[in-house]
């Protein structure tokens, strides 16, 4: 289960000029004319994982695979990455998911130093194909393998491209595995197409109850019972001009890389320039509690009124840990938390810095993860898509393009042509 | 060596009202007069070095120790594993540095497992000497290991807080060795005093080349040498209702711990009610290239124009690696990289893509380090802890205090206490 918390006025709305019903119908809109694919994604990647256990039944050295490889970037990778530190820790297999992002050296060594072809599954993924970290990474990775597409060495290798796209047609032209993104489905919106199901389904990860827990709120958003939704993206739009950051102040180690899918999510899809040639955009921050309470916390505090707060947390860790009742001389003054969990501290750490936000005057909210799996995640996920959609809506952008990062990567390319 | 490049118009500054000059006062009297201490750590951190090098001569069981655990959090924690970040990969010896920082059960029961008590230095880290995330992990690795301080155990542990603090007297009560911050260090400052010089040290990291680096960039901008600095906080300050947001892209993994060590520096330095009673402060924001390329770029470029943005990176990775010369069919267009590094292509793409962000007008500047090495490390260090002194200095606030963080706590206790 998972619950939206709404303590302070954050959605107390007056919405005279209709902006939430005008958000809503170009939402809805987008997904009934199938020209955002997002939203359908909980039904059509069914597919997806029909096929893959069609083709794996066939191809068993990728279920037998102890070492699944993920070479892709962004949107390529920060999904399935979420998915995984979140779950990982319940896994009861001992396989290992390596992700191949940065074209950092150093990272890659290290990473390559881990790799034996024997023992593999390898994913390729880039929307347009081209994405010059994640070729060269793979190049790099094939010529370390002395990897022969020849060989029974493909067997191992999946390629997750755009329908047509310069990779897709790498494969072809090698025979190599190929799962298409729906072409109107956005890298930053792609975790619940082949992109993320591909490699969650073999590391043993039950996509399906992932699939159903996104699309139960997204049809139950559709069916206008998650109207808190609206009302949060409309308080978001209003005061964007004060509140321009907004934090996520997630409070488990678990959900790290999720805040990094967030800020990609949320960044790439709002910072842009609107329909009436104004920079928009909300600048998102994601925060580890309760180690930032000892970094960033006194600046929301004491700092200028420009942030909200969302917090997330997660009741029950399943795995969790007692603090004993142990008393140190001279240090007795701890020992009020003696006896109880971990997981209780931490939330009741959650609650205390949220209470004191709010109490400082910074708009918060809260979502609760009743646990860590995949149908919460699912609907996680979900949630963050559909906030994005509808916010990207009233502030009048595209919210599913990204143009001003190319001229970054005309500059890369002149630099070596020259 | 480390360079800081300043492409832009961002250092030309007309100072009528002398605020460079007052702030350089400012910064120079908390230096003579001791008031803040950080600036001298690079002197009187030796004798800590001497002192260690003297106790673990005749307490080998510390210096034979694979596996050093640090257990603190904040202040105690961002600093010395940023440098573990930045140069374990060079290591020659096989130890690891495990950091017990967050409350979160999962991390916690996941590293408690990698313990084992033969092969242990436990350091245990405290300003006040109360930290709940602190000690309550320390008790739960004391009765995971069963730990007995009247045993020769207590010579696998060190306990680093402020003189006569509860940990402190904790430490005398049990006879284990102590090792001392200088009460005018505070935490978030206290990197290079034995908060970060006795796990480095243990480590086998050169913590003498360390303060040297701090040390000749503090001199070097006491003797008006580094006016770089003055200007760039001046910029900063006279800009900071406009431009509120800070980020440091930073182009390799190896940086991703530094950028988080900086976050706090910043936010917590200078998010302040000020001496008029307004709430101020900038707020930081860490990035990590290329990956963040495509994440949180496209805001930069199209996004308000409210960030400035500094580049960091790291001239020769010393271990590289080349793109091999391999032609895939229909994927040809990448082969232009072909033959180059990783670490050639890392540097080339925060070129351009610092190229682009100045070209869509936003501000940026540049921090190379010649390599990673504990001699550039510790002028960055230096660089980024005088830029916030200066900049608190002509903001107004009281760059070294937290008042902000306090009621959370207070809430906290109140919660279990009830």
């Amino acid at each position: 289960m998972i619950t939206f918390h709404r303590p302070t006025h954050f959605y107390e709305t007056l919405d005279t000029n209709h902006v939430m019903e005008d958000a809503f119908a170009k939402v809805q809109h987008e997904c009934q004319s199938d020209e955002i694919g997002y939203y359908k994604l909980p039904v059509t990647s069914r597919e997806v994982i029909r096929e893959l256990q069609a083709y794996t039944q066939d191809n068993s050295v990728l279920l037998e695979a102890q070492t699944v490889v993920a070479v892709g970037i962004g949107g390529s990778s920060l999904g399935a990455k979420a998915i995984d530190s979140l779950l990982r820790h319940k896994r009861t297999n001992a396989k290992e998911l390596i992700f191949f992002e940065n074209s950092d050296p150093v990272d890659i060594v290290s990473k390559l130093k881990k790799l034996q072809k024997e023992n593999l599954a390898l994913i390729l993924i880039s929307k347009s194909g081209g994405t010059i970290e994640t070729i060269s990474t793979f190049k790099a990775i094939v010529a370390y393998l002395d990897f022969d597409f020849a060989s029974d060495d493909a067997k191992r290798l999946i390629v997750i491209t755009d329908p047509d796209s310069i990779l897709s047609q790498f494969a072809q032209e090698y025979g190599i595995k190929e799962f298409t993104m729906p072409s109107n489905v956005g890298g930053r919106f792609s975790v619940l197409s082949a992109v993320g199901i591909v490699p969650l389904f073999l590391m043993g990860y039950d996509v399906e109850a992932l699939l159903e827990g996104a699309g139960s709120l997204i049809d139950r958003f559709f069916e206008r019972q998650e109207e808190h939704l609206l009302q949060k993206a409309y308080y978001l739009y209003t005061n964007n001009q004060t509140i321009s950051i907004n934090v996520l102040f997630a409070y488990s180690n678990l959900l790290e890389d999720f805040s990094k899918w967030y800020v990609q999510l949320w960044g790439e899809s709002l910072g842009k320039i609107d329909t009436q040639g104004n920079r928009v955009g909300l600048t998102p921050i994601g925060l580890t509690g309760s180690v930032d309470q000892h970094s960033f916390l006194q600046l929301i505090i004491e700092g200028p009124r420009n942030k909200s707060v969302t917090f997330m947390n997660i009741d029950d860790f399943e795995e969790d840990i007692t603090i004993p009742n142990i008393s140190l001389k001279r240090i007795e003054k701890t020992d009020y938390i003696n006896g109880n969990s971990f997981g209780k501290l931490i939330n009741a750490q959650c609650d205390a810095t949220m209470q004191s936000v709010m109490d400082s005057g910074v708009v918060a909210d809260k979502i609760s993860l009743s646990i860590a799996n995949e149908e919460n995640i699912g609907a996680l996920i979900a949630y963050f898509e559909l906030l994005t959609s509808i916010t990207g809506a009233m502030m009048g952008v595209n919210t599913y393009n990204q143009p001003g990062v190319e001229l970054g990567k005309d500059i890369l390319v002149k630099k070596f042509q020259a």
